[in-house]
């Protein structure tokens, strides 16, 4: 039985991470922090602050803001307890003091925390390695009309991790109808596409002459972030030595 | 039964349509046109020159080359034959060529003479009409990695099918990786990925806020414009009226 | 601008029609009927009756269930209002009792409140008219591990549709692991996967010699069914003659 | 520079060892073996029995007919050559040959020769590993309408890949239509879909909560196969210790 702590338990990922968890008898949970305060009928207790918290508890999954840190840490750090950090938007400050609290007590903190997504980082370095010359890599990735950026951060992840395999460095290419040639040997193409609701889709293809393998990764609900630190948080619970943890070590396990 | 003369028979498309025809009880293949004239052990007589053929015949497929037309043209015209051309490649005065003896003769021709293409072309008509607003259309295609033009030829004609159906003139958009911003409502995004001997795939997709629909065409090889030509022909062969036709008329049959 | 009653205003789908259509200037929600009267803080009065709604209004989308019919049925009647039905479950009797207030007043109802699966119905019987002998039809449905009947309803629906549409009385074949035979020509495979959330796909493959042609459907989310009945509900308030209306009609316009 | 004996040179698949063999700088052909002799015009010297081969090689590519195994054994023997059998349908008896033949030198066989499908069974393998419980596993394989088993021995050969690394014996699902209920926590459902000239393609499916990951394996063409064999002989040129070699050894390199 993990005794958890929601920290963003108001928020809409802190909410999912409560329905996932009361229905899984591995987790009991003692309490939820938030800024706000208790809002609505909740099964356990909410504090303002976590300093205010004085039970039991084996890991805290955050998805509060960068904001709480600081009280946070001082928690994580005053009471020996795992910490899962899936909040997003840190300064590069925060990330030191996160390495540095790290030294102390376990820390998760993954780019992606989606299972799915690191388990594909893995399957690419992979293929690349066993697939060897003579496939050509292409990623395509598929997501909602108001995401800002291009290419997403998860298929840039791809492609680095494709590139720590290659013997070669590889190019990525943006576009291809500026300019009239074959595909270079050396290029692994990232293409963008945006529409209606689409959570998230990224698919890594090798092309080889005769035959193509396609890894895909399909996000049906962002609460795949939620499951990810849930998995985490289990994973923390059972660790006593300090350091700083990521999906990696949750799958090599 | 339709009395076929296969143009271009010593080549490689030239040889599909006569394997898939000796198969096919509707067709019996009475003569080969070639400039090489006869080669290896055939089942018909080849011509190097159309002239020379003396027997009858229902229909002509092209699959030689645009240096083979005039002659052809004028075998069609003096024998009243329908002609489908299936060679690609004329020059602009050729084009006009054809169009004359449309005049006088049924002739085929189709800038993509794959029946799924012209199919899928209909479907995406079909499929912004009904869809209407709350939409937003992608197209991805993916060739080889010899291809040296992009986005593909049949990738524009099916944004230029959707754009007439459209209710507004949509922005065309091949790279989303030098901006950062929302999608534009009025964009049709075409990702181009090349790899290995992929053959030819497009997918059109219509993504909305709740649901997404794809179409997708995969060439399984470049048999399939053969097989096209071979439905033109069967087509064609039952044309009496002069004509320029195309595969929607095919289709719309 | 549509004045618009949401009928079972509490429930999960009401919820869903309420947040699409606050934020969608051409509609005002005028009211919501919920058996279990008000819940929450609002924007619009709840009744628990229809009768107590003394307001104008343009049209009813009905999420609520079938004890709420009769009251709904009578509502509808008395105030000349028409009637977008999104339940499911109705009996018998109770198909009866629409049919027959469809002679008085517009009433929308469609086994599969998606538009884009009511889309891809259509652009199924196009592909099947159109692509014509040689060509395979096969279908693939994916749903979530709790759903218990296989294969979905639209799975039949996309199957008859093609059936409908074919020269020929085709056999629906599910399981070809008992058997050791070539596909038959009249065959339509139709194979059911399940697994965790996937919320539903629909695939229809058309294969043939050279090539394939796939038209997918993807729900991203269970919501689909309340864009659904909102479209229904613009396209229904601008109706005045009585009869019962569905999908198909709304595509064809 | 690998020296290349290919048997059985004048069948479809040893002309495609050919024609990628010939393009390869890293080979070169020094002689074909077929029981029908010399045929055409090719640029090495054909013996009908391997026995006649006076000259130096460093391995043999099989794709004859299992009629001559004998001799093919008999001449690797004699001269220490390995052997890269990618012939099908040997009888029992044969395979033991087979196996006691490698006890003298090294030989290359493997069930499914296309190095893609090899890949994919370690990605399932490691793929089952990482996400442990939580991921519902499916398969959905696609083969052209002439195929008479269903389902591919490549998807019995996943499944069971997949089952050496759950932690529980899987049922495999082959039907879902009969029963109404639920999805079993310990089924792999396996689909297979037929139509037109679909070479051949694999899908397996892990279905989580929030994510789907999907790997796919799509043949295009037959010549995989002979692509996998080619591999496998460089590989084998390079070996001196007698065994019998498969796929997966040449993926671990």
């Amino acid at each position: 039985m993990v005794r958890l702590i929601i920290s963003g338990c108001n928020g809409r990922m802190g909410r999912v991470v409560e329905t996932i968890c009361s229905a899984d008898p591995e987790f009991e949970i003692v309490a939820g922090f938030d800024l706000l305060g208790a809002a609505g009928d909740r099964d356990f207790p909410i504090y303002s602050s976590p300093s205010e918290f004085q039970g039991q508890a084996d890991v805290v999954v955050d998805f509060s803001s960068p904001a709480a840190l600081d009280a946070l840490l001082e928690f994580g750090l005053q009471r020996r307890l795992p910490l899962v950090l899936a909040t997003t938007g840190y300064s590069e400050q925060q990330l030191l003091d996160i390495d540095r609290a790290a030294g102390a007590i376990p820390i998760f903190r993954s780019a992606n925390m989606s299972l799915g997504v690191n388990v594909l980082l893995q399957l690419v370095r992979s293929a690349v390695r066993a697939l060897g010359e003579g496939f050509d890599l292409e990623i395509v990735e598929r997501h909602h009309n108001k995401k800002v950026d291009a290419p997403s951060g998860t298929a840039l992840m791809l492609a680095d991790a494709a590139a720590e395999a290659l013997p070669y460095t590889p190019e990525y290419v943006f576009d291809r109808q500026a300019v009239r040639k074959p595909r270079g040997k050396t290029e692994i193409g990232i293409s963008s596409v945006r529409g209606g609701g689409i959570v998230g889709d990224h698919e890594v293809i090798f092309a080889g002459r005769d035959e193509v393998i396609e890894l895909r990764h399909t996000a049906l609900s962002r609460d795949v972030f939620a499951s990810g630190a849930i998995r985490a948080a289990k994973f923390l619970a059972g660790i006593t030595a300090p350091g700083l943890y990521t999906m990696s070590d949750l799958i090599s396990l």
